[in-house]
This record gives C-alpha cells, structure tokens and sequence, in this order.
C-alpha cells in the first residue's frame, strides 16, 4: 500500500485518452446514479475535461433531465470508463455536484459559462430543444432553434462536477487492477492510498 | 403509442449488434446496481445472450464479487448498451436474479451447466483463481489453476439473468428516441407499451 497527495490514478487514465484517441468515441463514458425509487440509473455522457488544476470530472447535461432528480436526491455517481483498445476499465466514483444558472459561487458560474462556450454551436443548441424524455410531437411544430455564437448559457444548460472518491483501475492486458481510495488528511487535506487487488 | 406482447426492442438490439460485430468488445455493456450504502456501482460485463425463446438478459460472474452482494441488498439493474458504430444505446433497467450452485430450480440449474459450458476454458479457469477484489499476493503464491474440459460449474461461477421492464433506445444518427415500458396484463401475462420521446 503506498499513499500519495497527487490522484495517483489521473496520469493512468490520461495515458489511456492519448492511446485511445484514435477509437471513436473514447471521450464516452456510462454514468451510473440512484432514482428517487432507490434503483440504479446509467447512461453514456461525454468526458469534458478536469478544470484546471483539478481531478474532478466535468459533464455536460440538461437540467430537464431525469439525471439532475436523481443527483439531487442522491448526490453520488460511478462513471465505467472502458477503453476498447487498451482494454483498460476505470470505474471512478464519488459525489457530484450540479452547477446550474442559479449557482451562487461566482467561479463556479464562470466555469459553467467557460464550458458552454468551449462546447461547438451544435451541441449549446440542444439546450434549447423541447426537454428530454417528454413525449416526442410532430417535428412542424418545433422548428429549428436559432443560437447566435455570442449567446451565453441557456437555463437548461447544467455543468457536472463529479469529485473522485475512489478509482478502481483494471487493465485486462496484463490482467492487473490497482483501488485507489481519497482519504481526508485532516479538516482540508486529503491523501490517495493505493493498494493491488486481485482482478 | 403502441403496444405488443412480443418484445419490440429485441430486433433493434439483434439489428445493433448484427451492425457491430466488426467493432470490438461490442457485446460489452455497463451494469449498474446500488450498494448496500445507497451509492450506485458500474461495471463493464459481456452479454452472454438470451435463454431460448426469452428477453432475459444472461451475465456471467463471480459469486465473490462485490456486485452479488449488491444484488442480493436490491436486485435490480440497469444495463447502458453503447454500440460505438451504429452510434445507438440501449438503456435495460428489470430485476436481476442471482442463479448459483445453491439454486433449488432444476431448470436454472441446468441453464447455469449450460452457459458454463458455452464458455471459454480460459474463462471458466477465473473461477478458480483468488477472490477478486482482495488484495493481491505475489504469484508465486498462487500457481495457475488447472481445470479440466469436463469439469462442471465451480462454486464461484454465478449466472445473473436480467428480466427487462424497460429500455430507452436512442439513435443518435436519427435523433430519435423510443422508450418501452412493460405493462403487467393479468396475473402472468405483460405487454410493451411503447412511445417516441425528445432525445
């Protein structure tokens, strides 16, 4: 066992996104969480970076959707990252925060506004769509929403911060798995405790 | 909205993975079940098909892994199926049943013979290794395990079926999303209701 302040597990899974570039859709992953009736949820939602200086897991999402209930109710969530052509598994879990327009927290409205505008003009358009999951009316009805490039985020518009607790790292290649665990460190601090386990 | 007996997600998920055969680990899925302390867990697992002439879903795994315990503390799951090259995800959420060596069901009992015959005897031999998830000792400590060809389920082996109640299908080439529910109809018949709803 061997304990570190840096997230041990970050350079493993950087490496991973730079050696899976080239698989469509490595940036993809499944979220899991907890509906209201206590069963689970999961979904694939799309890797959008660490914010700077950070190991927690930014996701993009709309507020409207089935996912912010369930994170409000249960602020917990496991990402299952697999990497097709490493064969390599990172189950990531810890708790979540959703930072919306009503956020009161200054930096975290900018990081929210810095991820809306870093996200192409396809994806912000969405966010003005009809609400997800809502029975589907006839297309003539909707129209095509126009959004200027200079707009800023729209109330629907919802960032994710998933802060890691702990990592569960398997590599099916050389049939290794490694559980990092955040310990707190008193009041502020935390360390990583690292330790093998069998696969 | 329409509704049927026969399940009709299963020729969309037949289609999608007729489609990506080619594309590798595509008959890998996530599972989602909820820990003993209310957090949600995810996992990579394979499909191992369905029963004859049935919509469960079937999972091989360890009677000591962590997702049994799991399981048996709230059986129910939720499968997100992403298939990376027709750009579709299957959303299967239904109860779980655990069928080990314990099982008093004859029929099961020869179900889980069945699949662990269907298996590999690489695969089959991970059931003889150590517990997963315990800390790992130096191979020299171990040895590789031997099993032979004729040699039934070992104690470990676990079959998990996945009786679906809904799935939530997105095409995210045809944006188009459908969500089908299955409705009870009797004392022991049911019927999928389904609906077109906003992605």
């Amino acid at each position: 066992m061997a304990a570190s302040s840096a997230a041990p597990w970050k350079p493993l899974l950087l490496d991973a996104l730079r050696l899976n570039t080239h698989v469509r859709h490595s940036s993809y992953f499944q979220l899991a969480t907890v509906g209201a009736n206590g069963r689970p949820s999961n979904r694939t939602v799309v890797f959008r970076g660490f914010p700077d200086g950070s190991d927690r897991i930014q996701i993009h999402t709309d507020s409207r959707c089935r996912k912010i209930e369930e994170i409000r109710h249960c602020p917990y969530g496991e990402v299952c990252w697999y990497f097709a052509d490493s064969w390599e598994q990172f189950r990531i879990s810890g708790k979540i925060e959703i930072v919306d327009g009503l956020n009161t927290d200054p930096l975290k409205l900018q990081l929210r506004e810095k991820n809306w505008f870093s996200s192409s003009l396809k994806s912000r358009t969405q966010y003005l769509g009809p609400g997800p999951g809502l029975p589907h009316l006839s297309e003539e009805q909707h129209g095509e929403p126009l959004l200027d490039q200079s707009t800023g985020p729209t109330a629907a518009f919802c960032l994710l911060l998933l802060d890691p607790e702990q990592v569960d790292y398997l590599n099916l290649k050389s049939n290794k798995r490694v559980m990092f665990v955040s310990r707190q460190n008193g009041a502020s601090n935390h360390c990583w405790v690292e330790e093998e386990v069998n696969p």
